[in-house]
């Protein structure tokens, strides 16, 4: 039993494995599980429960993932975004290290506790943050994408690629089935009882729920779960997003471009932040549905927040206090509004700062509202005062709180 | 061929059939899908097509079928409600009734074109709306409420106890299984070829996706759907909107009461519409996400919106104008406010105005944004322009258009 951030974790003493399967819409499964491709996932929801949980907004995979590891809303980590304007110093700052990250993760805690804990992510931008204060308690942490790179004194791993096999290309769906690999052999080499598995959603970016591509994966992911399972683990599955054709009827693009529109209609001085943008944008081109928004000095907020909501397109538009309470956003990483975008809208910054070229394929993207219902599914029955929680507004980050104390 | 509001529909030779199952949230598909209780639902989803549509707002049953049966917004089809506040006569006015309608339906226009229209719903409301410039071209339309009550005159069948049974009782699962089994009947007697059966959510307000009820019901749903596809339909499948607990974390009702208030910080002459409202209530108790709110005179909106956004459990507010664009709503129907609420909570007017005590058991509800994304399923396969337009943000209302146009 142990307390973070005022959640008390009180977990089976069967193996407790967390995932978060990226970009995970609730149609991914839904495809995969009609043309039978899911059938652990269908017997967790069969012999457990499935429903929807809400993420936090905006639907990104930083923003997401530390909520989920932590336990708290963005207002109470810190990480709003993959980065912010920092008005202050005049720069963007990336946000990829746990140095931002304002509360602890539930990791070290659990380890201190007496479980093994193991950490894999398939992004490394992304281990940075898990791995804080964990290896130093003799804890794991690594990523597919450097594999090959992790060592004992960081790590706390130092032979994944002989574990688990060689380092897989990070733009694929080997890196994200590299990572419950590494769970499954990390599990049977009795190295670890508590995990958290985080994939990438390359796969989502770039293929339909009902394109063969996409269904193998699932099909695939759904054998790893099946080995978790086979090995004793209780299990709870989630999202940090949903993801959504960001499309034209004719299939290209659909794009506001919200700096050029800015300043072409209120002048120059706007500076529009896309925390979608990192590292990795060949399959997203940076094209999210939802930015921050810094004004020009003297510029009158309400008038370009009006305007904004008039834009067909534009679902949300708030100033900085109002944005920080209804999307639990931390006021001191954010721009004087904050936009969102319709179901098939993605919002840019100027025709030339995006390589739509770069896009392979058709644009499916993430970030705003209509990205914010993801699956939670767990591999047993819900007790009872959980079966209520996860009944109304249950959050997906939730989901290590629930398998630990709420599966009978 | 016909062209109805701008929307041309060519439908093929075989029969079609549009359903909408209200109030179904895409949980109560998947829970029954994975337990095998809808075997002809998940042939549909394998064979054809499945995914989510977008509703109308507010997310209310007479909103939403009236965007179905018409094919526009309700900006252009006037009900964006059961009932709206009239400031001119002072009066609140009911709108179950089609003269309150400022579209017309495709029904008159599909009968014309050489179909056989028929159209059923489970309450009596709707039929108005339903039946609008129908009959007097030779279509049916008749509901379960008041089957007993059908006369050729007036709903084009006289006969409808003689052809399927028993006029149900309308606060049961039976009153929508009536409306299945009467487009079985009236497919099967050679005397309509162009359906719309639309229930109503009696049980979905009662009963969460993973009981037993729930279940049973929509494993007698799918009995009927495999009777239609037996009989050589093609169908379309979709909800007017989803459902959700709203209720705390005790299963106690989670209410904000709206009037109660804002005239303890504002003071008197606030009017609160709660559209939801119809001669139906002992399921929800006029409790839902959403409500119009008419100021008194003087009073600053822009004041009551900023303090209405700060409030827990508010997700949206806006002033008329903006919430019309927003929310596709008729700007000569509404409040000088537009609110609507959390996942989990309902607005309501002041605890005296609803009767908790009359809702059978938990409170579960619709109306705001976390009941618009609600399933579209159909029995064949979608072609290459509406497979795209299906995958964008396809809204509940392109329902006859895709069932009849963009199926194979």
């Amino acid at each position: 039993m142990f307390t973070v951030n005022h959640r008390t974790y009180n977990p089976p003493a069967q193996p407790v494995v967390v995932i978060c399967l990226d970009g995970s819409a609730d149609e991914y499964l839904d495809c995969a599980i009609a043309r039978g491709r899911m059938p652990n996932l269908l017997k967790m929801s069969q012999d457990g429960w499935r429903g929807f949980a809400r993420a936090a907004m905006p639907t990104f995979t930083n923003v997401n993932n530390s909520s989920i590891v932590t336990g708290v809303p963005p207002s109470v980590h810190g990480i709003g975004g993959n980065f912010f304007f920092d008005t202050a110093s005049g720069e963007e700052v990336m946000m990829n290290s746990s140095k931002f990250l304002r509360a602890e993760t539930i990791f070290p805690h659990a380890q201190r506790s007496g479980r093994k804990v193991a950490v894999v992510t398939a992004k490394e931008k992304l281990r940075d943050i898990f791995a804080s204060g964990l290896i130093s308690e003799g804890g794991i942490a690594f990523s597919s994408e450097k594999a090959r790179h992790a060592v004992v004194e960081t790590h706390g791993i130092g032979d994944v690629e002989e574990l688990v096999g060689p380092t897989p290309e990070i733009y694929s769906g080997d890196a994200s089935l590299y990572v419950l690999k590494a769970g499954v052999a990390l599990m049977k080499a009795g190295r670890a009882d508590f995990l958290y598995l985080s994939t990438t959603d390359y796969m989502q970016h770039k293929h339909a729920p009902e394109e063969a591509e996409a269904l193998d994966f699932y099909a695939a992911i759904d054998a790893e779960i099946g080995r978790l399972l086979a090995l004793g683990a209780v299990i709870g599955i989630t999202a940090d997003h949903g993801m959504n054709a960001k499309q034209r009827a004719d299939g290209t693009p659909n794009v506001i471009y919200l700096e050029t529109e800015l300043v072409s209609t209120f002048g120059e001085g706007f500076r529009v932040i896309l925390p979608i943008t990192d590292p990795y944008v060949a399959h997203h081109g940076a094209l999210g549905s939802f930015a921050q928004v810094h004004l020009p000095a003297g510029m009158d907020a309400v008038k370009v927040r009006d305007w904004l909501l008039k834009r067909t397109g534009i679902t949300e538009c708030h100033e900085r206090a109002t944005a920080a309470l209804l999307m639990e956003l931390p006021e001191d990483r954010m721009g004087d509004l904050v936009v969102s975008s319709a179901r098939n809208v993605v919002l840019g910054r100027t025709p030339a700062y995006h390589d739509l070229a770069a896009l392979a394929g058709a644009l499916r993207s993430h970030g705003g509202r209509y990205e914010e219902m993801v699956p939670l599914v767990f591999s047993s029955p819900l007790n009872e005062a959980y079966a209520v929680r996860a009944s109304g507004d249950v959050r997906n980050f939730d989901i290590f709180e629930i398998t630990c104390n709420g599966t009978r």
